[in-house]
């Protein structure tokens, strides 16, 4: 197999490559570091939410909902709850795969679904909810109509689920 | 006030100078740091869970699980599930206490239940399931008797609920 | 000896009985964290760093240098060169106490000098020099007055030093 | 300029590319991360001593010293000095290259120097002294020869230098 290119959205063949069951519309591969690793030479549990939040900040650039450039008009970005499972261990120099797509929203706030992908399986996941509020924080913000679009025809959202 | 004592396990008295509600079998006071906080300023997402991961460490060498110094002897403590809720940000400087217990168990896990409390009100809290494994990761441990009864007697898990 | 306090300037009398040689204008006790630990189970290099950092942003409100309260007046705190010891490895549990003082200070800019102690021995020391730049970050700011008279009379920078 | 290959070590031609004036025997390409910016919006100070740290690892694996597999038979590698300069400051998404190389060596320990550049500007850079023990800990470990010759042939240290 050719190298992975890392840090870099992955195309469709580079997913399947990647050895990803299903294609998302964004796969960004990695490799473990020293530092993420505990006494037991695994991967420390926390890491894995370090990666899935590199991820959704590359999502939330990629689908134009912040450039975390202009804390004054961009709105802020609140993770309000998440449900994480840890599968399966991994170890110093793993490569592996960040995937991310939203399967769900409503009028301020969507779902998010990560999963971690190592070697043809399936190593951790992570469904949270994230919550739009204005600028300042004084109020939810609604969802721009151009996300939701992107929700719909990219993320493959159902059209009628709300 | 008086000072809170902090990374001490607080007394019943210290629990409710602290703004806790009810008392909890481990409470420990800490206190925002700098590599805590994130562009906005807050506490980064990650930061809670290192702050429970840190409590249940110090839990499970209290209710002698783990000592964490004899890998070849002791069980492997494995998280597979977590659900997280942050409720409030947390800011530079504030002191929080952590409470921790065990809400339920089976025969081989069980389900603790920690929060983040600052200033009367809470922050953030995480409910997640346990497996014990053997020390070469070959199978499920069971839980020792007195752990069981400690989970009882000191953390109020209800007699029947298995 | 009784407990010490941790995360609070340590009077006097505190720093002789957490076995400091000598007394420091600021000293704090803390306690290694799980997370710290790296895979031979020893406090992992960078964590030593993180130490002194979290020190020196208490020295600086301390000597109301800084209180990162306030970006667009306050001057930019901004460290140019550090030259670290790792002198005793450190473990699981244990206390340290970091030890703070500014060592020299010249126009602009002044030297730091912080070490890390516990059960009696220095675990690691840092020197660094540390530069103030205006909130814009457009050119030097210089260091005002009432601090240089800080530096003499508190943290014992001989008076003709520059 | 075509996209740089990230966490693989750079050939000659990519070195070039990359902005880098020189050629390493090490360099490896990567990209800040949103865990890594402090409330200013720059990289913290202690995130280039992690990616100094992982491009360490990578380099001791690369030059068999360690593989960091077998705590049992391996040496010790332990950072005793570390001199840091941190140069200009990065910013979210920037690009960097880790260039490392020896740059000296005694009976028992060397000295490694190594350097982060992004947009063809040096950022940081990192002198450290780094000293071999037994596997227990018990004493001193020589370094083996092939080590010492891939210094000289490699990285480039003067054959006469000691």
């Amino acid at each position: 197999m050719t190298q992975i290119p890392y840090l870099t959205p992955l195309s469709d063949a580079e997913q399947r490559a990647a050895g990803l069951p299903e294609i998302w519309p964004l796969a960004l591969a990695d490799r473990v570091r020293f530092s993420e690793l505990d006494p037991l030479n695994h991967v420390n549990n926390v890491a894995y939410l370090i990666w899935f939040e590199t991820a959704r900040v590359s999502y939330f650039k990629q689908i134009n909902l912040s450039a975390y450039k202009n804390a004054a008009v961009e709105p802020r970005i609140v993770i309000r709850h998440g449900e994480m499972e840890w599968l399966q261990e991994m170890r110093a120099d793993e490569d592996y795969v960040i995937v991310s797509k939203t399967i769900a929203y409503r009028n301020t706030s969507f779902t998010m679904h990560q999963e971690i992908w190592s070697g043809g399986t399936k190593r951790a996941a992570f469904t949270c909810v994230i919550v739009l509020l204005q600028p300042d924080g004084s109020g939810r913000f609604p969802l721009p109509e151009p996300l939701k679009a992107h929700f719909h025809t990219v993320d493959g959202v159902p059209v009628a689920q709300e």
